[in-house]
């Protein structure tokens, strides 16, 4: 089959064998694959995601001097059926998964193995058992959003928010307009969303930010305090020993969704006392922050990274019935000979939010 | 009255006009007051703790072109009311308070204000409505060690802790001690603890850690390991979408208790996955750790640094009964002008745990 491959730290587009499904297993051919952050993080900080998969507690971790087929985000059509595996789906069914193959030896992690394929080549193995049908009347290319948008909503889950809580998303890249779709799905309200570029900002409302402040001109922190004020005792957060110096504020759940060294140490220093900060961006370079400022403040940082098979499918539903709209996320098409490119205009974060590939474009 | 006071950056034992009781307050005599880690800080490192003040949201940030009387860990006399305040307790009774005094243009925190002397002088000023009498039977030197104790039970209780949870206590100073003495009052077993320090690591099992680890001989990480298999399923952590290589293991709840840059990088590092870590430790210097370890492991962070009131008043009923014994704590009894010798001596922390100011000693 054709792939794009990731080989000594670049991306080539090559023919590589052909999967074949062993037992619980089916070849499925791409129909669509999103560029992740992550894709380009493997590609140009490969050591470093190595190190993040093992600190994940992968029994398997991909080796960067051999080749690997890359695409975790990935929608699919089945092909066939490994020997000896449960059938009930038809063959031509759109289809799509969590990233993930459970082997007898161990997890592969779809896109980041060595072993099988991910979503930048024309064919794939995915586990019979995680198969799911992409429902009916949803574009099967769109249902390759299910994956970059479970990570909102796992985010989000991990948040516990709880009714009075006005959320504010730092970033409106791709996660963070997935943690904004989430948020909408909850019904948070208002959402506060901050970023510099204008089309990321009016992405950000079409997925249901209430208030979309262009950091350079406003703090993003000082329009949530605006949102936030409490109209009730009941709304607001509980109070400080030290007594608040400008009246009661609802609880604030922070999405960090940037990625970027020193923004931890923004949120932790713009954040009002006791916010709950979920860290969603991926940074893969060392970080700092004043201890200090997150002690007196009594702050709380929860690292999210994926999501559970419950939430991919939960969010696979919402899609499908339209309650999350993923059509204005994708900016872009292209096929496998498209891949190199489009990483390289990916390096302009503002003109893209996801750029989908479709190996038989 | 006698006091030391904080001026120009160190500790000089000078005279200063005794304080006056207003309405709501009393005046009382300090019996005790323990030399706490922030206050070390206060006086090196004056201006940081000037800005975590103002971050905690205080009104009221001290000035430290002006005198300050440190000192917040007190037990103390009752010598007179203020005028038009409530009565009820008798003259020469024992008693402590949070270190907090409510006033009508915001709230003075005792130890760090121009305003009113902490418990390194001969008097306070405390507030009358905060007053809770030392119990019959408990040393009222002893009820000085609630406050940090409070802070250890503060710590303990956002950690969360489930009934299967084993937690790792990093460090066993004043703080790591306390948070000790707080997970054995909730039952929590086995209690891991490290520290390089032999006599800490002697007090720290005084307290009620059930594994002591030396860093410097073993991995504080692999003792907790192998404290903290599970047994039965219903023990194990939730397990992570990639399968941990060594089987099930409890969930960890993480307490930093050693305030120094690069702890938290090192728990980050040590940490299993899903594990909730409570930082306790004051640290006032920027400090750095490495985002994606954290977030492949979905850590969370949780910044613990003062109490409640009902939690004080919960850690001096439990001083008082006996299920939490602070007499060991007590390395070291000073008078006023002792003081500055035992800010020279807490530089070698191995040789103390909590030294106690008695001003009329």
């Amino acid at each position: 089959m054709r792939a794009v491959v990731m080989r000594g730290g670049s991306l080539v587009v090559d023919t590589v064998p052909d999967p074949v499904p062993g037992p619980g297993e089916v070849l499925v051919r791409t129909v669509a694959c999103g560029i992740c952050g992550s894709d380009l993080h493997a590609v140009q900080h490969g050591p470093e995601a190595v190190a993040a998969l093992a600190a994940m507690g992968a029994r398997k971790v991909m080796d960067l001097s051999r080749d690997v087929v890359i695409g975790h985000e990935f929608s699919a059509e089945l092909v066939e059926y490994g020997p000896g595996t449960a059938r009930g789906i038809a063959p031509g069914t759109a289809v799509c998964s969590v990233p993930m193959l459970p082997r007898p030896d161990g997890v592969e992690a779809i896109g980041f193995s060595n072993e099988v394929p991910g979503g930048y080549g024309e064919l794939m193995l995915l586990a019979r058992e995680m198969l799911l049908p992409i429902p009916n009347g949803l574009a099967p290319a769109l249902a390759a959003l299910t994956e970059p948008m479970a990570v909102g909503v796992h985010a989000v889950g991990l948040a516990g928010l709880g009714p009075h809580d006005v959320p504010l998303v730092i970033g409106c890249g791709p996660v963070g307009l997935a943690v904004i779709a989430a948020l909408r799905l909850r019904g948070a309200a208002p959402i506060v969303a901050a970023d510099f570029s204008p089309a990321r900002r009016a992405l950000a409302e079409r997925m249901g930010a209430h208030v979309v402040v262009d950091p350079a001109a406003t703090s993003p922190y000082a329009s949530w305090q605006e949102a936030a004020r409490a109209r009730t005792p009941e709304e607001a957060a509980p109070e400080s020993m030290l007594a608040p110096a400008d009246g009661p504020l609802r609880p604030a759940a922070i999405f960090e969704c940037v990625g970027v060294p020193g923004v931890i140490d923004q949120i932790v220093q713009g954040a009002p006392s006791y916010a709950r900060v979920v860290v969603v961006g991926v940074c893969m370079e060392r970080d700092s922050f004043r201890p200090m400022l997150a002690l007196g403040k009594e702050l709380s940082l929860r690292f999210a990274f994926y999501y559970t098979g419950p939430e991919y499918a939960e969010t696979l539903g919402a899609i499908a019935d339209g309650r999350i709209d993923v059509a204005p996320l994708v900016t872009g098409r292209v096929g496998l000979d498209g891949v190199p490119g489009a990483f390289t205009e990916l390096a302009h974060p503002d003109r893209h939010a996801k750029i989908l590939i479709e190996p038989r474009r």
